[in-house]
């Protein structure tokens, strides 16, 4: 008997076909005598549906009324999904995040867990109850509603299997596993059994849009065994671990995966003044509101100016752009340059650490196409390139061959 | 400087017009240096939709996941005016059942509140902040949430404005008040400027709809003034008090106004043992499950058998069907007879008390229209008969001009 928590998000549980499915699903978890804890996200567009109404009413609506809105989508699906359950003669209770007290700060909208409570749930499971809780939600130290930001149901799968000392969290998507790259874009791209939890937080990051980073990061720190799985096709998906646990897999190849992202836009500051804490005083005000920067990249110029390049995800392009110009203001520079039609490319795997060589590839491969590359970051285990959106798809088939990441190329013919 | 607790039901909250509508209501009362408590339902519809999607998860939906899906409603409309506020300058919270701690006992779908804890919202109201409150929920003693059924939002504002001790509870609706009779159905019904708590409670009962009668015993008992106003044209409404207060008024009028209900249905029970105990044993499993019973009347016949009718919401149809029959199985009858073609028509007035004549003139006037009367019940200020439904219209409008309840009637042509 093993206790695990499953997490489903919402394309798992976008109608009654699917939450069915999932029923099914966890009472076969159930037959096989686990203990089952399931973490559900809202139906697939309902979190849209209900945003798309906030802003019906409110230009910007306030963020801890937003948190009240949207928190009443993963609400309804674990209603649903526990009716369900239920008329399979299957015990279930649901909670909300506040019911299970998953307490967060109070940075509304995109709240981070400070801890869980899981006594109740302890012992809705020690009678044989599915306990079935809402995702993407919790409670501050006041009891107000909050939420973790998109893909946040994840980190609480993560939060409650860690409280929970679970022996798998299973992260059920529309994927099959990690993929050496994104299958759609790189046919021959490869699922890989196991992977590390620093390559998947890289990978991550870097946009494989499996799992959200704060749930691996999370899920690293507190040694939980995540593994990432279809909802629709059975199979044993990848598991992430740590290092240690799969050494011998990570010895064999220096690249374990390509990532990619379009979803940022870069603003790139020219002719700023050259002395100490600009950086500090352009990035502060965006790191106070929780907005990820990355890439940064800060240059010198002749005439003791300074150019600072960064990226951010899109949809904080128009608070970004509000905390930036004042600082440029005050700073008498006006040169600010937004930039949307970018693509980031991102190599990973353990074997980077060891072999520095495989950036200089990189470079070389790129561009050999013809690729020009607007920006460079690495860290221990990645190697990131911006390059214009347009090189996407050509960059990343380049990569994934002369990485040798693919499985055999099939026939044409029985290629579906 | 008073304490106002403010009502809005489903269709005052509709759509995005009809919550700044409802806004600029608070704003107001708030300009005029009130403190202002909000209780809100579900967007007209809403609850609707709500109950549509969990019949399509389940036949039976779980009563205590109907709860959590159900709640869901509100939820969305706290979160919503509270925006539409905020924009508008005037600070605003929304609490849920749960946040605002309105304890209730267990009973899931027909919940009742046990109390209300206030002291966050005195805080709230101190800094000038309107509280937003979700209606016709709350939480058990366990933390599981519970709603109080249909129209629940009139009891949620009662019992806040008990706890709160505040100086009057206003009950925004679709009508203007009280009247004499439903005015869609008599045309010269006359809106009530006082009306006492005791007549009210006939009244809702009764069918007025004007209010939930739940709500009105809760206010009667902690001595709430209660206002009945229409959100969408200004006046004063209707004011709810003990009788003391308007003795004046109810002196004057023996009866106060007509009600009727078609939301019932007939349960006709023949040849019963006529044994004590039958009704009990017959009637205990309904109110055991909440389900509420009104005119109830047993006669005996010549062969030792007894005869029982009594009259249940057409909601609950299903249930109390299945209540029934097995019992009528046990005492050897299967003689149920229900129907559903039936109307109650009530007189309501303080008078009745200290005039028992008013009955009978009652079956005269409905005797000399050659309306039969199927059921006859009485209390001290309510004589209420069912008839066949196809004689509601004609019997409302005798009535209401015999015991000259009417306005002056209107030239044909001014009269809309």
């Amino acid at each position: 008997m093993a206790l695990i928590v499953q997490k489903y998000g919402g394309t798992s549980v976008g109608n009654l076909e699917c939450i069915r499915h999932v029923a099914a699903k966890i009472l076969t978890a159930k037959m096989a005598g686990h203990q089952v804890v399931v973490v559900v996200s809202a139906m697939s567009g309902e979190t849209d549906r209900l945003m798309a109404l906030a802003q019906q009413f409110s230009e910007r609506p306030n963020p801890r009324e937003l948190d009240v809105l949207l928190s009443t989508g993963e609400q309804a699906t674990i209603a649903l999904l526990s009716m369900v359950l239920i008329d399979n003669g299957c015990p279930a209770r649901s909670y909300t995040g506040g019911q299970v007290c998953i307490r967060t700060d109070s940075t509304h909208n995109k709240a981070r867990i400070l801890g869980v409570s899981v006594a109740g749930i302890l012992a809705d499971l020690a009678q044989g109850t599915v306990v079935v809780v809402a995702g993407f939600q919790g409670v501050d130290n006041k009891g107000n509603i909050t939420t973790l930001g998109r893909g946040g149901s994840d980190t609480t799968a993560v939060a409650l299997a860690a409280s929970l000392q679970a022996d798998e969290c299973q992260i059920y998507t529309d994927v099959d596993g990690v993929y050496t790259a994104d299958p759609k874009m790189v046919p021959f791209a490869k699922r890989m059994a196991h992977v590390t939890f620093e390559e998947m937080n890289e990978l991550a990051s870097q946009g494989a849009k499996v799992m959200q980073i704060r749930a691996v990061e999370f899920a690293a720190k507190h040694r939980v065994p995540v593994r990432v799985l279809s909802t629709f096709i059975d199979g044993p998906g990848t598991l992430i671990t740590h290092d240690e646990y799969n050494l011998a897999h990570a010895e064999h190849s220096l690249v374990s995966g390509i990532a990619y992202s379009r979803d940022e836009i870069k603003f790139a500051l020219r002719g700023l003044p050259d002395k100490p804490g600009i950086a500090a005083k352009i990035l502060g005000p965006l790191s106070d509101v929780h907005i990820e920067v990355d890439m940064i990249v800060q240059t010198q110029s002749l005439d003791y100016k300074a150019d600072l390049t960064f990226l951010v995800h899109k949809r904080d392009l128009h608070e970004a752009r509000q905390l930036v110009s004042p600082v440029l203001y005050d700073l008498n520079s006006s040169d600010l340059e937004i930039s949307d039609s970018i693509a980031k490319v991102s190599l990973v795997g353990s074997g980077l650490r060891s072999h520095p060589k495989i950036a200089s590839a990189l470079f070389q491969i790129l561009g050999n196409g013809g690729i020009n590359i607007q920006l460079i970051s690495t860290s221990e285990i990645k190697v990131s390139v911006v390059i214009d959106d347009k090189y996407l798809v050509q960059s990343l088939t380049m990569l994934h061959e002369a990485f040798n990441l693919g499985k055999e190329p099939k026939k044409v013919g029985i290629h579906s």
